[in-house]
């Protein structure tokens, strides 16, 4: 969530924003409720250059497994993604692994292409075999509807949604060698989110021109500083994929054909950097629409002796129940924010910590400050919170962002399944 | 929570059960509620022999600052601790320090003894000052009512308590040198509880001569099979201490004085099976008071690469707050389980893994079992849940304690503080 103030983050773009990509979906009943649409397909009209980052949990998806199988294979010729929510086809043996190839090979099919250039991403409740007789015909209708425009971008950011209360996406237009460039995506997740991978679903696309190698270092830096400093409930997921797709069309030459972006030159600067404020939107979003959540609250942690030391100290501090449930009850109790920290493996004790609550300093050199009581009041009612802790012991900083934990939490997740 | 079956496990004995132990409390007001006892005072009539584990958190409270130095230096004759409740003095400073260190100097002074030879807890909210009128007046109150019987026991397990809805206390008696020996104890912990440490506030009281290198020794092994392993919130508290005391006085010989027991000997295996069994006991009450807990659930994992990945594992299912919002849902929601193992960096994958609730396997070999939903669901219904994680990779094995995450947990540490 690092500065990309320059570019303007625009909520009305979506998958199909950038030139060459058009999205479909169907509702089937993978969901309980068989009004809601639950499978999606994205597809690029030429073959794209393609990059993702997917769970490092062991128990890990079939989509997820064939997923990078795929992206191995034809990174610089994928031709689109099709997901389904409503059942995660995580933990469900050889008969899974099929059925996840079976929806690549269905959608390619469709589409013209090989099942290796078709990416697969599901979401859901765990360990049930996926309803294949209705993914089929989500595939089949999904891919029946595929149009360019808002109502497409909606209609695909809705589909792949699990208890989000509301559709996520976000793009960016950048000027690239004189052409104008859009970098957009979709995503979903509001519970298992925890960093350690890319959390959650999302889905990128662009029709700037990059190689398939560069766009992967820039997406693995992008999720870094936001899918990966993003938690809900510490609970890495066995699902989370994030996907770039880059179709190039709108940087072609006379002849057709695209220069790719250089990495290193300002071009490749700037659609790095519209590629880290789509992904900063698209985390932030996730964090609004947490499980149960009813405030934002970033974590930064500076003064640490290292990078990794702050990083330690802020998903501490992110992931503690304590601190999460003090924050739904506004109650400014610093000690389980300085206490997370001592226990985040961080080397100095707190003689030389600094605590503010938004502008408020409420804990310094080890000891409480007298606060502004009535400051504090309106930090903590606010619905946005920005705690900032001071190690006081380096220059390593890190940055989290997370929800609080209320009663909703405990119900949605205690009501998930049955 | 090794098997320590041939010991009975009492939970009519408290700290003063063994010989040469007395006990005392008062009410002061440093709790909200001025008529609950909050200053305890635990001696014991000869310089004992002791041992502590504490708080592994960087920032840990002055209590803790000032016991570790006083067992450093008089280990072999510590004549009790001064406690209290409803404060930690906790990230205090230098203020902190110097009264944590009055609070033993003042006992120590009523008991004739110097300040180091007293150690001091203090357990309750971070980050304010002791009253330190009010904890003067209670130290003297409690040293003046100190007595030894049930009602001694009753009023120092009370007195440490903060949220706790009940005190909490355990005994053993067994032969060692063909003398009656107990074992005893008080704890207290509801919240801000994970391992890393000995977690919350116990102590512990022996008749039994040992010295207290080898006490220290038992003492670690015990907290590391019982607290060490339990997990109300995955948040290490500043504060805890488990301690204990050992008088000698049930083995005195003709001379007065008691040969100590050797660690190697079959009672000094004895000895330490009963200082396990009276925490085993302490920290299962523990977990059954846990902060809005309805459930207690015993998290076992087997089949692992080594102990430390079994452990890692337990850990991670223990901690997650959605396994244990589903447990309160009593919902088999056994993917959250399964995939809370893939992100504790183990070895293995699903493959291998079997997963049983209960005498209930619903996981076997990468893919669901088709369970008897019947059995099931009365597995789920019950208070206490047993979870059986095999890994299907190695020997290591590891067990956790916890409790379910329920919307009282959720209130009570919303409105801790306010």
């Amino acid at each position: 969530m690092k500065d990309s103030s320059d570019l303007k983050v625009d909520l009305g773009l979506g998958v199909t924003s950038p030139q060459g990509f058009r999205a479909g979906a169907a509702a089937v009943g993978i969901k309980k409720l068989t009004e809601k649409p639950d499978v999606a397909v994205l597809v690029c009209d030429v073959p794209a250059q393609a990059a993702a980052v997917f769970t490092q949990n062991k128990v890990c998806a079939a989509p997820v497994i064939v997923s990078r199988k795929h992206i191995a294979k034809a990174a610089r010729k994928i031709r689109g993604a099709v997901a389904n929510s409503g059942n995660a086809n995580a933990c469900t043996g050889k008969q899974g692994l099929a059925d996840a190839r079976e929806m690549a090979r269905l959608a390619g099919k469709r589409l013209g292409c090989p099942a290796e250039q078709m990416l697969v991403a599901s979401t859901g409740v765990i360990g049930r075999m996926l309803p294949m007789d209705k993914v089929r015909t989500g595939i089949e209708k999904a891919c029946a509807a595929l149009a360019a425009g808002p109502q497409a971008d909606a209609a695909f950011a809705r589909a792949i949604m699990t208890t989000d209360t509301r559709p996520k996406q976000a793009g960016v237009r950048l000027a690239i060698a004189g052409r104008t460039v859009t970098v957009a995506g979709a995503t979903k997740g509001v519970g298992m989110i925890a960093p350690n991978m890319a959390t959650a679903l999302a889905f990128l696309t662009t029709d700037a021109a990059a190689e398939a190698p560069v766009l992967a270092r820039m997406l693995r830096r992008a999720a870094d500083a936001t899918y990966n400093c993003l938690t809900v409930d510490g609970h890495t997921s066995t699902n989370d994929t994030l996907l770039i797709l880059a179709s190039g069309l709108a940087m072609r030459g006379a002849n057709g054909a695209a220069k790719p972006v250089s990495e290193k030159s300002a071009d490749g600067k700037r659609l790095a950097a519209a590629i880290l404020a789509v992904c900063d939107s698209l985390a932030g979003q996730i964090a609004a629409d947490a499980e149960g959540g009813t405030k934002v609250i970033e974590v930064r942690v500076t003064g640490a002796a290292s990078n990794a030391e702050a990083r330690r100290a802020a998903a501490a501090i992110a992931n503690s129940p304590l601190v999460k449930t003090a924050f739904f009850g506004q109650d400014p109790n610093w000690g389980r924010i300085v206490s997370a920290a001592g226990y985040a493996g961080i080397s100095g004790g707190p003689e030389t910590m600094r605590l503010a609550m938004g502008n408020v300093v409420i804990f310094d050199k080890g000891r409480p400050v007298a606060a502004d009581e009535a400051a504090l009041k309106a930090v903590m009612a606010a619905h946005d919170i920005a705690v900032h802790l001071d190690l006081g012991a380096g220059r390593g900083e890190a940055r989290y962002l997370t929800c609080d934990f209320s009663y909703d939490y405990v119900k949605i997740n205690a009501e998930y399944t049955t």
